[in-house]
């Protein structure tokens, strides 16, 4: 099968959150997204851009993105930050995945950042094993934290 | 004992640097510290901040950071990312850090985003138990995957 890796416009933002709910579905978490269309728009595409965005597309139908965006690290500076990988569930097995962390490590090297990082769950063997084939570090003990809203207002209450 | 905690300014940087040294070599790892007062100067302090600090300070000597900054969640959108908070030696036990974590989640309360987020150590019993009493979802099945700067280029030579 055939696709092409470009930056994402504006055009592909509905395309984009198309996948974001498809994924989120797939997981079984559709009420998980909260973002809207429109929240992509501004975020990605306004004038203080909060993350950048590839899509994949095959003819003219976008069938994954990998979506990034700079973070900081106290260590080496600025480093960029895989934040999703999405391949559309009929584009699964084609390689879609690899071209567009391809084009996520040639987008880092660009930027000259001495770092790309991401997250992965850590039951997913066949990813990690692909992660560390490709020269990753999967660091087994950092996990992640999160504080949501509802943690946020109870934890304020508590203080 | 007292401290007090507020933004960092540019006079702080030299003070933050010593504090992310002092940890690094606390952790044996005094090489991995690439980032210079310059490069701290410039990405906090310049036109495109790149990350937001405060400072925990006693009487007049910096003795504590927490460094922050804005992630994406393609859920949530706009996400608040703790990057490093750092207690020196000298004020380790005196809730010093507790006071930081405080101002953070203030912090993110009042950008109104919809979740802090920050890494642990799996091992470090002791910091999951407190992060978890504070309300947080230590996440223990996500992983933290890195493809350093020497992984970037074999990546790329491999493509």
């Amino acid at each position: 099968m055939s696709f092409s890796i470009r930056l994402a416009t504006r055009e592909d933002v509905k395309s984009i959150h198309d996948l974001i709910v498809e994924l989120a579905v797939f997981e079984k978490e559709p009420d998980a997204v909260e973002i809207t269309v429109e929240d992509l728009l501004n975020d990605g595409f306004g004038v203080d851009k909060k993350f950048v965005c590839f899509v994949a597309e095959q003819e003219t139908k976008v069938v994954g993105i990998a979506l990034v965006y700079s973070r900081y690290s106290t260590w080496k500076g600025s480093v960029l930050h895989l934040e999703d990988l999405i391949v559309s569930q009929s584009m699964r097995g084609t390689g879609l995945g690899t071209a567009l962390l391809n084009e996520v490590v040639k987008y880092a090297s660009r930027l000259k950042v001495k770092r790309v990082s991401w997250e992965v769950l850590d039951w997913n063997e066949p990813a990690i094993k692909f992660y560390e084939q490709k020269g990753a570090n999967v660091m087994r003990d950092w996990d992640v934290v999160q504080l949501d809203e509802e943690g946020i207002k109870n934890y304020l209450n508590a203080i």
